[in-house]
C-alpha cells in the first residue's frame, strides 16, 4: 500500500478510528487452511459497525432517519494470509468528509502486528425513494460539526 | 437412515419431489477439503425453493398472501462427505399434509448415486401479526386439493 | 423442548458448559429482518469451539493427534427469532460419554433471557484413514478421567 | 465505469470470456431485500471457476501442478441492486497477460440487460513454498501460447 486510499483532508480534521478483535473461525477457512478472500467484506463490516455504534452513525441510526447507506465500492488488498484460530484486529478508519458519503479505510493486523489486509469502502446516502442525497441529513451534519470541533462523545454500547 | 423422518400419509397421497443439480463451490469447502456441515441448510433451501417455484408454493407465493413460513426444525444426517468441485444432486420431497405446515425431506446424492446426506425441515405458517395459522390460507388449501386429486400443474420458471 | 436431546448420564457426571456472547451481524439477517435459519450452525460452532478451547478438546487438539471429529448429526429447534444488532448468548453443553463421540447440546438466549433456539450435534472420531474409532484416543480418555474425577483445569485462551 | 480496469493488451490478444447464469437465493439477500454487498466475491468466483474449468486453468489445474493462485486484489463497483429471486448473469473476462498472474474482470447483468455490478480480481502464482513465481509454470505458458495463436480448445465439463 504505497498510495493512500483517500486524499488527505484539507480541513485538517483527523479521521475517526475503531478497532475490534476477532479470531478466525473454522467456517471462514478454505481448503488451503487460510481465510477465503470473500470473507473480508464481513470483517470490514464488523469494524465499520462498531465505529458506527460508537459515534451514533450506524445502520440503525440511518434507518431511523429513513436514509440508506449502500456500499458503492469495495476494495481489498491481500498482503498476508490469516489461518484458522488466529487472532487478529480490524481497524476501521472513517475519513473526514462533509459530503453525503462515508469513506472508510480498513487495516487488519495479526498477532505479531503485521498488516495482513487493507482496503476501503465508499457508501452513498439515499433517501426513502432511493434518490442519492446531495446534502447529508441533519443528524449527520450535526455529527460532522461535532467531529470538526472535537466535541464527539462516545456512545455506550447496549 | 433406518426410520422415516415423517410418518406415511394415511390418505395415500404421494409426496411431491424436485431435484436440483449443483457442484461444490470453493468457498463451501473447509480446511479438510470437504463441505462444511453448516452449508447444507443452504443446499436444502435450493431444492425446497425449486420445488416451491415449480408448484406455486414458494416464498414469494406466501409473501404475496402476507403469510410467513419460518423454519421451526432443521435436521441433518451426514453420511458421506462432499469434496470441492464434486457434482451432486439435492432432492426435496414435500410430504402430504393438510395442516398449516410444510414438511420437507431432503436427499443428497453424489455422482455415483450414493446418498451423502439426508435431513428434513418443518415450517409453520404465520399471519402478518406473527400468529401461527391453524388453517392454511385459501391458496394453499386449493393447492392441497389439486395435489390430492392429481391435478397439479407444473409452473414454468421465469 | 419437552424431551431432552440426550439421555441423562448414568454415571452421574455433570455436563461441561461454556457460554459465549454475540450480537447479530447485518449479514446474518434475512429479508424479514431476522437471522436466517441456516446461520445457527455457525452460532453452535462458536460455543462448541470455545468449550473445546477451554478444556483442551478443540479441533486443533484433535488435529494434532491426527483425529478428525466430523459432525454426523445437526439438529436445530427454532423457538423465537433473533433480529439485527440483538445481543444474545450461546451456551454449549457437552454431555458425558466415554464413547468415541462428542454429544453437544446448545441453548441460545436473547437479552431478556428467553430461550430463542436449542439444538444438538453429534460428532464421531475418525483416524487418519477415515476409519471410525471405537475407542477414543489416549488424550481424550485422559480428559474423560479428569472430567469424571472433577480434576479438569480450564485452559487460558491465547 | 469510465476507466477500464486493466490496460488494453498491446499484443492485440482478445480476452477470454465465460458467462454463467444464476438466480438470487434467499440467504443472499439482506434486511433491505437486496443482495448483501459481501456476496459478490462469491458471484465473481462462480464465473471465474467456470472460465477456468472451460480452458483448463481452474483451481484444480493449478493444484495438480502444486501452484497456488491466491487473490491479491478484489475490487467491486456496485451500480444497481439485485433482489430476491432475480435472475442475472455473471461474465468473467480474463485479460491477456504472459506474466505469472491472472487478471479477471467481471460484469453482472440483470434480466433487462442492465449492468448491475462490475469489478476485478488480481491473482498471483505461488509455488509450494509460498514463493511468488516470476515465470508462470509450463502448463500455463503452453496455455498462453495456444491463447495467443487462437488454438484454445474448450474443455467439456464433467
Amino acid at each position: 500500500m504505497n498510495k493512500p486510499y483517500f486524499p488527505r483532508s484539507e480541513d485538517g480534521v483527523a479521521p475517526l478510528r475503531c478497532t475490534v478483535s476477532r479470531r478466525v473461525r473454522f467456517e471462514e477457512v478454505d481448503a488451503l487452511g487460510i481465510v477465503w478472500h470473500g470473507r473480508y467484506a464481513s470483517f470490514f463490516e464488523d469494524a465499520r459497525a462498531a465505529l458506527g455504534a460508537r459515534y451514533g452513525i450506524g445502520y440503525m441510526d440511518f434507518f431511523s432517519e429513513k436514509i440508506l447507506v449502500p456500499i458503492k465500492i469495495l476494495h481489498v488488498d491481500y498482503h498476508l494470509p490469516l489461518t484458522f484460530d488466529e487472532s487478529f484486529t480490524i481497524e476501521a478508519v472513517l475519513h473526514w468528509s462533509e459530503a453525503a458519503r462515508l469513506n472508510h479505510e480498513y487495516i487488519l493486523r495479526n498477532k505479531k502486528g503485521d498488516i495482513t489486509t487493507t482496503g476501503y469502502t465508499v457508501q452513498l446516502m439515499l433517501d426513502a425513494n432511493g434518490e442519492v442525497l446531495v446534502i447529508p441529513p441533519p443528524f449527520f451534519r450535526d455529527f460532522c460539526n461535532r467531529w470538526k470541533n472535537r466535541q464527539l462523545h462516545i456512545r455506550q454500547s447496549g
